[in-house]
């Protein structure tokens, strides 16, 4: 098909996907003269999922660069791949925003020492088989941290009460994960990234039918 | 304390705050000389926030001037302002990224409507009390045909499952809402932006934890 099908099957613009074309986000077509190349159902199953984790999954292209190298040649060894994929995602969804001309250099300014202690105790405590040197340790510690500049209140009895309700919530994503590696590295990475999204969306509705169920009425909506 | 101390305090680089002071993120400090001036603890506390909410929140600078607009100036009408925060809030943290050229534009043009149906008939069949017109429905209709998109895999099934867990950190975020208005609104607003990448952590770490309590060892660590 021609760039115009393309555009007109995926919903994007002609100019986004040039643009896509352009950044090597999108494979060339195949040409068929100077000016005209022809597409296929590959091309249209890429642009889909450029579109999915710029859209929804909030990713800057370099990041969805990555995940696309990640599983597109995920290599022969599943363990390093995981791996990768883990360490591609971490400093997660949205984390590449503009926060002023230091923003690139100070984004690790917050000092998670004393953060990263305290993550590491809970996590002991709370009986949780996890490598003490998982980014994701470093980015609860930032993330805690950040609750307690805001007064949030959260505490280790809070947090132990989330906790339990996310163990349920990965022992879904662990169930679903394929048993074919080159499908289950692609399964997780687009998985962490593109259910954070959907997880987001259903606790704001969960928190409005809490709020309603307990019989606030809208006066307690938003959470 | 002048400019430099109160970098000191936040780890914000001068340059940085500079930026904040010219944004109209931070406050004028009171003017001490034609080149000076003085920042108190208010400036300190301002500063913390609004480095939570672009680094760890990941939210764009406009949103955080939307953020903080609500939490300053409550207003007097509680509903009123805890639907307005759900509404700046919507297209949650981190959708504004750089995505080419159409970005801004064709960011809405993924199609909802068959999605938002099946969204809304779902919400049903699982017994949620919740506002058909929340723009946390399309939210969801969005991820989830992204998920289709990526061949996730997410079917009914396995979204009543993530529900029912969900449900459970919504609980223990209506639990932890404060009685008094203006500090509900507050807590609302920053709770739901900044639990988020606390909640995407735990998850990640959970993930790992049933992947290795299930006997997986490091093979199936990533998710």
């Amino acid at each position: 098909m021609r760039l115009a099908e393309l555009s007109a099957k995926t919903g994007a613009p002609v100019a986004t996907l040039k643009y896509y074309l352009r950044e090597g986000l999108l494979h060339p077509g195949r040409a068929l003269s100077r000016t005209s190349a022809d597409y296929d159902e590959g091309h249209v199953e890429r642009v889909r999922l450029v579109r999915a984790l710029s859209e929804v999954g909030g990713l800057p292209l370099a990041r969805i660069r990555r995940v696309l190298d990640v599983i597109t040649d995920p290599g022969t060894d599943r363990l390093h791949v995981l791996e990768a994929a883990q360490r591609t995602l971490a400093r997660g969804a949205g984390a590449d925003t503009d926060d002023g001309p230091q923003g690139a250099q100070d984004r690790d300014a917050l000092p998670v020492d004393a953060g990263r202690e305290r993550v590491l105790a809970w996590i002991q405590r709370h009986g949780w088989l996890v490598d003490p040197q998982d980014p994701f340790v470093d980015e609860l510690a930032r993330a805690w941290e950040a609750c307690d500049h805001a007064a949030l209140g959260l505490d280790e009895e809070r947090m132990d009460r989330y906790a339990d309700h996310v163990e349920g919530i990965a022992a879904v994503d662990v169930d679903s994960v394929p048993a074919d590696p080159v499908r289950a590295v692609r399964h997780v990475v687009l998985g962490t990234v593109l259910l954070d999204p959907v997880l987001v969306a259903l606790r704001r509705l969960a928190q409005q039918h809490v709020s309603r169920r307990a019989g606030g009425g809208t006066e307690r909506v938003s959470s």
